[in-house]
C-alpha cells in the first residue's frame, strides 16, 4: 500500500493540515492530499462510496454492489480497491467475500481541509 | 465552459445533492460532481486554491503566484483556468491581470458532500 510507505495512515495524512482557505497550503501535504482526491474524482468510485456507507450496518461487498452498476464484477472490485488503498474504505474478508466500510474520519478530515467547517 | 452545457451552475450541481454517506447518490450527480474533485485532485492545484485564498483581499492574479512554483506562467495560468471552468475560482480581468478569488460556497458545497456537516 502506497500510503505506508510514508508511514502515515491516511487520515494523519489529511488531518496534518488546516483548511485550505485558511493559509497556503505546504508543496509536501498537497502531494499527499491529492491522491485521495484523486480516488474520490471518479463517478463509480463517488457512488461507490454512497452506496456502501447506505447498506446494512454500513458495510458492502461487492456482490451487494454489482446490481447498481452495469459493469463486470472485477471492474467494480478494482474500483473499491482503489478506495481503499488510499484509505476512503476499510476491508475485512469473511468466508469467500471481502466487505468494506466508509472510512468516515477520513472522509470527514477531507471536508474539514476544504470546507474549514468545525468538527 | 462545459457546465453552462448543463445548464446548472457549478455550485448548484454540488448542493443538489444530500452527504455521500447520508443516501446513494444518483448517476446523474457523482458525473457532475467527478469533474469537480478532479480538478482539485491535483498538488499544484491544491496549492493555488489556497494561495488565493491567502492572498490580500482573497484574490490574486498569476503574477503574484509565480514565485511559489517552479513552473512556467503560462502552466500555472492553465491550472488557474482548469479551477475556474469548473467553478471553484471566480475571476475578473483589471489592467492586464485577471484576478482570481476562491468560491467559498463551491468548496462548502463539496465539504457538506464529504462530510455531511452542519452548516
Amino acid at each position: 500500500m502506497s500510503n505506508s510507505a510514508l508511514e502515515l495512515t491516511p487520515v494523519e495524512t489529511v488531518a496534518c493540515c488546516s483548511p485550505l482557505t485558511k493559509e497556503p497550503l505546504s508543496a509536501d501535504a498537497s502531494e499527499r492530499i491529492a491522491p485521495l482526491l484523486k480516488a474520490l474524482a471518479d463517478p463509480v468510485r463517488l457512488r461507490l462510496m454512497s452506496l456502501v456507507a447506505s447498506h446494512a450496518d454500513g458495510e458492502a461487498c461487492v456482490c451487494d454492489l454489482n446490481d447498481a452498476f452495469e459493469l463486470s464484477q472485477p471492474t467494480i472490485s478494482h474500483h473499491l480497491k482503489v478506495l481503499h488503498e488510499v484509505g476512503l474504505l476499510d476491508r475485512s474478508k469473511r468466508g469467500v467475500w471481502v466487505y468494506y466500510r466508509v472510512k468516515a474520519e477520513a472522509l470527514t478530515d477531507l471536508a474539514l481541509l476544504l470546507g474549514g467547517v468545525a468538527r
